[in-house]
């Protein structure tokens, strides 16, 4: 009944799914050539499989390498594929068992409006819980990320500084709120005033500083972090994560998340060598990818929601509406345009 | 009864105790003058102390780091002080318990003929077990550095493949025969072919190559690990290093013990950004001080001992005579002059 009546607001199907396909390989930042809008025939669902409608789609960092053309973790996007990435939307018709018109559900078929899903790709949503589009936010991806990739590689403790770059973000954003939580001081780095409020003022961050009006990284990190840093969770690379390296606390740990300041580089650039600073203070970096910790998602989506519901979590969405300007979001996502998550609203 | 006989054995002391004293700071590599010989006053032991007669001293990598002024894990040697170092020797006079003349004692007191230890500071050795010189090599600092820091950092895992750079030196060429006893690949680099044929054909290695005659060191990594690199334990640091990282199969371990390529270096090189590589291939990268294990040295000096026992591990000393070619000692060891553990015999 639910799902028949769904189905009626929803209203009738157009004859046609847009998509976004990679036309181009970018070289350094992507420019909206690099993506073509093409129609495609509506998807009829095969057996085991849901039409769903796409409601949120998610621009993520990581999404630069996966148009790179090389293949890393993951398969790579290949000129006239649809991009990749995650999605929350409805359910339009169904021939999965346990999937009924109507109901929301997160998964990752891409950059279009349409798609027929394979069920077991789907994870139901519970509206009333939290809003549809934490699915691609805090108890999404990027919460998971934040959640495992600090927890489990830095293994905070009370007391220690937490420094993070790309503090603003869908994923810094959580991490110095998860360092307050196990009563750390956390320390932000973003690149505009706006964000250094938000972090400081509404997200409870002991510190931040806007990394694009400070001259002197060192001096400031030295200011604001005052007994070094212990933990660091690295979002952004670059000239940032060199000048933390050496005030990093003996037994620190990195987390190395994102390095967003090089994925747009033509070609890679030279940097000072850390190891010998990773040798004498005893550091350990370690690198990952979130779907390590699939297997524990329940865990992280529950105390994610556990502090959410507490208030100890905040989080913003910075949405912009309409497929059409899903590249340009996503430019601007690379471009640190968002504070907190970016999505398009479709 | 012993210590009497070996009393009489150790003969008369000198009216002086030979030192070698820091003279200056190095710039690069270290010359014979930065360090002066000088004669200073026979020491006698206060209570709770020995008097000690240095039969070998040790000469290591990690001294480079003591002399730059600069503090690190470990209180810089000072213009006028007498270097650091491990050192083994005997007792010729002592007011301290549970030491008796002639007993063979292991310690810290670094590059002097005679010192008045204090018995805390002080280990026996019984030479019947083994050479007493191999308390500064395969049973001391060097063997502990191996163990520990190879299997606890790197934790190899049967049938992975493990690269070690510096692979004939007194630490690395332990890691490769520790990395058999586990089962897997071991693969070393050094700088002469009689090196590599050391580990190759006495050492049990299953590859190995000389990086002063190997142009292209990706190609030759390639060859020699035709399944990847799971785990690298780094003595080195620098191109070599650079060229490892990108060959890390996913999850991969690397252990960073040293440095030396970057020691003499009058200001730091640049290399290449390696933390995106850390990222896409989840790689954790430590480094350590072998101190941190200090509590768990006897269980590494037991499992060494009985891998020796048992013909696994096989050692080589270059043992450098006379006090007076100390420094000429260090300096090579720097060069990699030395196959196996460098030693002064005194």
């Amino acid at each position: 009944m639910v799902g028949a009546m769904s189905a009626t607001q929803l209203g009738p199907l157009p004859s046609v799914n847009r998509q976004f396909k990679l036309a181009a390989r970018p070289v350094g930042l992507p420019k909206e050539s690099d993506f073509s809008l093409a129609d495609s025939p509506m998807p009829a669902p095969a057996d085991g499989q849901a039409l769903v409608k796409t409601a949120y789609l998610s621009v993520d960092p990581y999404m630069r390498g996966r148009i790179t053309g090389i293949r890393t973790y993951a398969d790579p996007v290949n000129i006239g594929d649809v991009m990749q990435g995650g999605t929350v939307g409805q359910v339009v018709a169904s021939k999965a068992p346990g999937f009924a018109t109507g109901d929301f559900v997160t998964g990752f078929w891409g950059w279009q409006e349409f798609a027929a899903a394979d069920a077991k790709t789907l994870t139901k949503l519970d509206p009333k819980l939290a809003p549809v589009s934490t699915a691609l936010g805090v108890l999404g991806m990027p919460g998971m990320t934040a959640y495992f990739g600090f927890l489990e590689i830095c293994k905070p403790q009370p007391g220690e500084t937490v420094l993070v770059s790309g503090g603003a973000g869908a994923v810094g954003s959580l991490v110095g709120q998860i360092a307050k939580t196990k009563g750390c001081r956390a320390v932000g780095i973003a690149g505009t005033d706006d964000k250094v409020e938000w972090m400081t003022k509404e997200l409870g961050f002991d510190a931040a500083f806007n990394y694009k009006s400070t001259s002197d990284y060192t001096a400031k990190l030295k200011e604001l972090c005052p007994k070094g840093i212990d933990c660091y969770f690295d979002n952004v690379g670059g000239a940032i994560t060199d000048a933390v390296f050496p005030l990093m606390n003996v037994y620190g740990r990195i987390s190395i998340c994102g390095q967003i300041s090089q994925y747009n580089l033509d070609k890679p650039e030279p940097g000072p060598r850390l190891l010998s600073l990773v040798l004498v203070k005893q550091l350990k970096v370690e690198g990952f990818i979130v779907f390590r910790w699939q297997n524990r998602y329940a865990e992280g989506i529950q105390q994610m929601a556990a502090w959410l519901g507490e208030g100890k979590l905040k989080y913003r969405e910075e949405i912009v509406n309409g497929f059409d300007n899903t590249v340009k979001a996503f430019i601007g996502m690379l471009q640190g345009d968002n504070t907190g998550k970016m999505l398009v609203k479709i």
